[in-house]
């Protein structure tokens, strides 16, 4: 599966697919077929479990594994629930939205994300995927151990260097670098000021140095430039999300695909409406009239209890991307995967 | 002065300098010395002159002419000025710094940053520096019809897609796109949102995609393979400043020096309080105990008139960084740019 065009192919085997190319696990606009259609291009597949059970992951890992060969990433979150809280505050600034469409708030527990715990560690050792990655930091060490014992290979994401050596320190196997470009939820774990958030640019080659282990670099990575570019500043492999949504095969909705293609995809910025963390996405409804970030949002993950009845309706739905949504157009994922690899592998003067 | 290595020879012979790289000039910190040994390696040389007056532009220059041969960049900035403020609250909340170190606030005009005029126009006639940049947008049509009657090249900074397609209208002869990494004042001038600034991975393939004209990568560069990434990402040529701090040649003060090579060099910041505009820096006495971005900051480039007598102290002066300034240590300028040619050519695979 390994090709050896690419300048590390160390990592490209530590991953086992054909390109080092991730596909970003995007809760929402991910799943089985998006994960399908990239392993069949050669990259890694993922499937974003933040937000399914356990059942749910182990049903959609046989369903990738009866549609494509190759690794398969399964993505959790490592967030602590906090504890109660008061909505007050947050359910009275929602009550026009509401009001308008005629729909209560939403309560209890809702479709939050839920941190990685020993249920999801059972489905992760009945499903065995190759590779383990881990979002806001890692889990507690005793699932790690049982992660680790599945013969998974662990990654987990950096969003600084103080929290890609605190990654290293307890032994994952490859960093994924977050540029703060990329789409979705900043996977910030050490509780440094969000307006330090550092670009791909600066924040790859540090890491590198930092840590001495593979680094996947994410974030502003859509076209063969910048996979190029990514190995120039010391990336084993590349994690791509955002120009993943607009391939067939994502559960992107129409609303959020016209987004992308349009000008307001130069005009991303991070938002804490949708989930009480901050996160990348285009402009909404929502974000354009109460401001993209509201400190009556309750604290990650709960702020989406009571917009949860609202996200179904235009405007009101997040519309993650990151900041090179405008590089990438409609194309099937495989063609998509393959051109990257292609175009990639002609800037670095290397055969595909 | 023009060597064959680089991928884009049209640029370099734009630009007339043995490679493709520009010292950022930097206010407060460049000047003659730092601009003469960096055009000694093979860089375009540059002079921050938004704090000089017309005498002073013609002297540095006269200065730099007299050691060094090669290119010169003059730099201006091209903001408002703004009308008539009350900085009352601005002074009180200064107030207690001023009573500490025992010294009055900085009143009237004090040594702002001007915008380019008719005046400066007349020092650039004088000086017929090779190539005249702009920060802020671009002066009015009719002194940049003198400045380009000179000769010289035009380079301007975009920080959005949307401003480097407001340049490339008014005939700039390349951009310079400044990624959101970069240390000093962001050049923002568009008007847009400051939490939509985009890190330089996104911001340059776009921008070269949508002018179609030389685009000089700033922001976050700071090696070979920082260099070698621009390039991957279609850069024309790189645009480096905090590298050059760290030079024994630049005007940086020993405090700014330790920090540079500090872990507070991992958490740079954009501040308004030394000018009223954002600029990225490192931390300082007063970004931490008064927070890094204030509402009571008069507009730019008023917040420095009473912070001005402070600025002499420790830890009230700004210490300008980007986000990779753990990537560099001292030595000469000269060497810098040596080093940084060969490390990205060695990179690109091409023979420096």
């Amino acid at each position: 599966m390994v090709a050896d065009g690419w300048p590390d192919a160390h990592a490209t085997r530590l991953l086992g697919s054909r390109h080092p190319i991730l596909l970003a696990p995007m809760a929402g606009a991910g799943g089985p077929r998006l994960a399908i259609a990239a392993m069949a291009g050669g990259a890694v597949g993922a499937l974003p479990c933040a937000m399914l059970v356990p059942d749910e992951v182990q049903s959609q890992a046989a369903e990738v594994r009866a549609g494509a060969a190759g690794p398969l990433n399964l993505n959790f979150f490592c967030h602590e629930m906090p504890g109660p809280i008061d909505d007050r505050a947050w359910c009275a600034l929602l009550r026009p939205y509401h009001d308008e469409i005629g729909i209560a708030p939403g309560q209890g527990s809702g479709p939050i994300r839920r941190p990685f715990d020993a249920a999801m560690c059972g489905a992760v050792e009945s499903a065995r995927p190759e590779i383990v990655s881990f979002h806001f930091g890692l889990p507690e060490a005793a699932l790690l151990d049982r992660v680790r014992a599945t013969g998974a290979r662990v990654l987990a994401s950096a969003t600084s260097v103080a929290e890609a050596r605190w990654l290293a320190e307890r032994g994952v196997d490859a960093i994924i670098a977050q540029g703060f470009e990329a789409g979705g939820h900043a996977g910030r774990f050490l509780g440094a000021p969000p307006d330090e958030q550092m670009g791909l640019f600066a924040l790859l080659p540090q890491i590198v140095d930092a840590t001495g282990l593979p680094v996947i670099a994410a974030g502003g990575i859509a076209d063969g430039r910048g996979v190029a570019a990514a190995f120039m500043l010391g990336a084993a492999a590349v994690q791509i999300g955002t120009a993943f949504l607009h391939c067939p095969e994502s559960l992107a909705s129409p609303g959020h695909r016209a987004a992308l293609a349009s000008e307001a995809a130069e005009r991303t910025a991070f938002t804490n409406l949708f989930s009480g963390g901050l996160a990348r996405g285009l402009p909404t409804r929502l974000s354009d009239e109460l401001g993209r970030v509201r400190a009556e949002a309750p604290p990650f993950p709960l702020a989406t209890v009571a917009l949860a009845p609202l996200m179904r309706e235009p405007g009101f739905a997040p519309m993650w991307a990151g900041q090179a949504a405008r590089l990438s157009a409609p194309e099937p994922a495989r063609d998509l995967v393959e051109r990257l690899a292609r175009d990639a592998l002609a800037l670095l003067a290397r055969e595909a």
